[in-house]
């Protein structure tokens, strides 16, 4: 078992290192998006794909209904659901068949929305620029700590829906504590993409993702 | 990889048979507990141990730390912690052999707290007498369509923290609607660890759980 384990993930370790070239080829940035089912990344995407100021595309990745491109859609933006059935993460050649059919320019950004599960999809490299992990603070603020793998994966954290701080029990400080002791240095965020209070400082961080 | 996964399957299906048949010989009803991280289950968990009338224990599973299971005897109650690594969800045989460290007497009840993760939990039968998945209302309520598999799997859906409704946008109505789509008659009680709202609905569902 653990030898088939470490062949498929080799095996998706050399198509993600194919997805990597066609996106320096083509010039787009890559963002694999990772989190607890309803963290909250489809509304931060919505939120984000208006305000953004480059061209930019998604691909949703979800084990059933297309919901979340429907709603990527409507913002104007081009979006390819991928669904897993019973599978628990993306894999790099499902996000290869997905660019065939998306039109991404040079210049756009490609977020990759991955089945929302904080565990399964930190073992798959998609060929991304950079793995953005998601928590939201009607969580806890112990699931670095217990997710350790998927925090350590992480380029970046965004801490989510801190408008409900005032409502529940979470610790900030002890949540940033969390992060540096899975990951010292990994940077993390705050955001809200109800009162977009953070939202400046996560597009900033995006503006700084070029090719 | 599909013949693998079929057979990994079928061997987990054989050692949750003996599982189900210790649980019958013990008089001791076993209970799965499915969710996405952070959805209350600890929280939900504490609450109903000090209420339960009935001798219990605990089954805590998690990737990382034993925080929940030193949350879990801070009640009083016995709990083992099984870490699994990368692992994303408990097989029968760490069930198994987290039974020969517990002190189960007849008439008990054991809550497994499977790893936090709306996916993969749902395809391995531990030889449980119910799957009860939480999903709390900070996840959106389209949740049962997202992961129709976990939620075909339940015998029942507890929706929790369900006293921050008022703070955030959720459609009670539509989940409901949402849970009955992926299985009809499913039952679904709504929960919060916070206020007991609900709590007393549960703890009469766990009473008509008998050998």
């Amino acid at each position: 078992v653990i030898s088939l384990e470490a062949r498929l993930l080799e095996k998706n370790r050399l198509l993600a290192e194919r997805n990597r070239g066609w996106f320096a080829g083509r010039g787009v940035v890559a963002l694999n998006l990772m989190s607890s089912p309803g963290a909250g990344r489809t509304t931060l995407l919505e939120k984000t794909l208006r305000a953004l100021d480059r061209p930019a595309a998604v691909i949703e990745g979800d084990q059933a209904t297309d919901r979340d491109a429907a709603r990527i859609r409507a913002t104007g933006v081009e979006a390819v659901q991928v669904n897993t059935g019973t599978g628990c993460h993306l894999e790099a050649d499902m996000v290869w068949h997905a660019l065939e059919r998306l039109p991404l320019r040079a210049g756009s950004v490609l977020f990759i929305e991955n089945v929302g599960n904080l565990v399964c999809p930190a073992l798959f490299d998609l060929g991304e620029r950079a793995k953005v992990v998601l928590f939201s603070v009607t969580e806890g603020e112990d699931k670095p700590l217990k997710y350790p793998h998927m925090f350590r994966a992480a380029d970046l954290v965004l801490l989510t829906k801190v408008d409900l701080l005032p409502f529940v029990e979470f610790d900030v400080r002890a949540a940033e504590e969390a992060v540096a002791t899975v990951k010292p240095g990994l940077p993390m965020l705050r955001a809200s993409a109800k009162t977009d209070d953070g939202m400046a400082d996560w597009l900033r961080w995006l503006d700084l993702q070029r090719v």
